[in-house]
């Protein structure tokens, strides 16, 4: 991130340059390694380092989950700074990590994955409320998005719950964090597998930030988010649909990673 | 922790066997460094292998926080798996993270710090649901303490929400997920700094293990927590009143500890 944007700034820029929305996801599974990679840290840094600059003429930006690098311990989190700092400028780069602690340990993880690390916004986890999640937004120019309704079969567990005034549990989560920081600085997660939710979320902040993830391998449809999203500020993250593509007969890993995209990001268009 | 033995068994076997359920939090502050251990990872991991070998004659169990490590990049990182070799065998030791992502992402974290690193437990956040929970309970012998009622100001955001059938939100994280694990895995997450809602938490699970944190700095105090968790199977945990004590007057760090890690265990007594 340049000193002088901040992360929703800079993304609004890069948007612009690129014409699209495109957030590419780098979740390096090791068990899926093209051939040619090592399937260890190593293999997980060469990868993503190759995804990075097939798809860096097109990526509005992307979105690293720390996970796939916390599992191989030491190794893997010496791989996960080198990716992080093989994205050119200018292209900001979301640390997908959902962390969330009581204060003084959420500006621990806010100083390791956002000053130590190069990356420019998190994903925050809103279950343990306000002072855990301020320490994230000390950080001057990073951005949040805190997690509200996600993409997956356990949303429905606890975000979807009705309160007693009729409320869901999602919807409160938006409501009450609205107040802890302005729309320049906190945006929300919202999953696009159900573009009527995703429809309602967009409605209740016009003018935040969403990070959309779900388009592609889970199902989400990018036709249907843009509809959903309407002319709000956002980001589609597409992960496995491409960095593991269906590839064409005869294709490689890296023309199939290229092709879709440019595929996704055809589908994404998108200028604020 | 021992092939044979689970996180919950071995738990119970220390606490037999120390007579206290007394968890030393190990939050390493690079701030707040006492005289000869240099404010960098080298000195962390110096700072706590101490904190571990002045303490471990008493502590029932470990409890290792992710964020000061991971505030320091991979050296940080270093350090957190030189502290987790560092515990003597036979005290169980919980990771606290707080981790959640949906299910092959948790897997990732799950693999990281329950199988990579020597952790038998970890924290993990509820908002996501079920499937992003399961992963972490599929590794043999490991347990699960899920964020239930957490003892921060923020609690009181989204933790203590009342839903529409009258119940509050962290009455409903410990109803539904009483549903995805047995009590000898999955076991609850609850503050110590307000002794009525411990005492509440306490009557819905009787059989649950319980980590409460908050005593000593946080201002939670030994005996109502005690009285409040009766003869259910809990781990105290103290951070801050053990690793950074009020010295006596002439008194060295070391021996601040050490005094102080017995006073905290004489005030937890507890057989299983």
């Amino acid at each position: 991130m340049t000193a002088s944007a901040s992360f929703f700034e800079q993304a609004r820029q890069r948007i612009q340059s690129t014409g699209n929305i495109l957030c590419v996801g780098i979740d390096p599974d090791l068990g899926k390694m093209p051939e040619g990679f090592s399937a260890d840290a190593r293999g997980m840094a060469d990868f993503c380092r190759e995804l990075i600059a097939l798809t860096s003429s097109v990526a509005a930006a992307y979105k690293v989950n720390t996970a796939f690098f916390e599992q191989l311990g030491r190794s893997g989190w010496e791989a996960l700074a080198e990716v992080a700092a093989a994205v050119p400028g200018g292209i900001p780069v979301i640390c997908d990590a959902k962390r969330g602690d009581i204060g003084n340990t959420s500006l621990a993880y806010a100083k390791g994955l956002l000053r130590e690390l190069p990356f420019g916004a998190i994903t925050v986890a809103p279950y343990m409320g306000r002072d855990s999640v301020e320490p994230f937004l000390s950080i001057p120019g990073a951005a949040v998005f805190l997690l509200a309704l996600t993409s997956n079969a356990g949303s429905a567990d606890f975000q979807r719950l009705r309160l007693h005034d009729g409320s869901t549990l999602w919807q409160r989560v938006i409501e009450e964090s609205g107040r802890w920081a302005a729309e320049d600085a906190l945006g929300y997660v919202a999953g696009a597998t159900d573009a009527a939710e995703l429809a309602a979320v967009r409605q209740s902040v016009p003018g935040r930030w969403l990070l959309i993830p779900g388009v592609g391998a889970q199902g989400g449809n990018a036709a249907d988010v843009l509809r959903a999203n309407g002319s709000g500020p956002a980001l589609v993250n597409v992960s496995r649909g491409i960095s593991y593509p269906t590839l064409l007969p005869g294709e490689s890993w890296e023309d199939g990673v290229a092709r879709s995209a440019l595929s996704f990001a055809s589908e994404l268009p998108g200028a604020l």
